[in-house]
């Protein structure tokens, strides 16, 4: 049976930011396909594949002292998306995201890109 | 000069939740172009051309009340994405969404995304 539902996907958001706040990449990991897509920030080359996800999530749990939800998690069929904030190791900022995560019928994620910019960086 | 900046991105989604609430169809589709595509919700079959788009805000402003922005928009490239509340006419319901927007160079958006399903259908 499809492990893909709504609940899978609220809880597959919730699990990335507790991972990304509590700096376990291979909690990070396991939540992608082999050869997942990540876009992060959206228009900037991607990573693809577990090793490039790896290097990527390793500098941005570097970075990041806390993840977390702002707001709920939308679902439905295939895809996940919410807004996040962000905070910052060392510095009073952080960054407002938010994330699309497009799921495989495992309840993996194949694809997340994030959407934020410049405007985006702000005091906290 | 393109008139695409995060700015205009970000005034443009402020633009859409203020003519939604305001039940102004022309105003919504005058953010469009021509041959703009909205997928809304996500995975449901998408409405393709000004037309097609009439038709569809038209029936969104006959069921919603007022929509607003929930926190700030997210701006990069030819990307707006923020999440959104739609409080609906006459039920105390409204549906959190969350939409991504992508633009031409003219400051024109060209396909929106809207991510929401049943568990975005909360009481207000």
């Amino acid at each position: 049976m499809s492990k893909l539902n709504d609940q899978h996907i609220i809880a597959t958001l919730q699990a990335y930011v507790d991972a990304v706040s509590g700096d376990d990449v291979e909690k990070i990991l396991a939540l992608y396909t082999d050869d997942a897509v990540v876009e992060d920030p959206v228009g900037s080359d991607a990573h693809v594949g577990k090793e490039a996800l790896r290097a990527f999530y390793q500098m941005a749990i570097d970075s990041v002292e806390l993840m977390e939800l702002e707001g709920s998690v939308r679902a439905r069929g295939k895809w996940g998306a919410a807004a996040m904030k962000a905070h910052l190791k060392g510095i009073d900022m952080l960054i407002e995201t938010l994330d699309v995560m497009e799921f495989d019928e495992d309840g993996l994620v194949t694809r997340m890109t994030a959407y934020w910019g410049d405007n985006n960086m702000v005091a906290s």
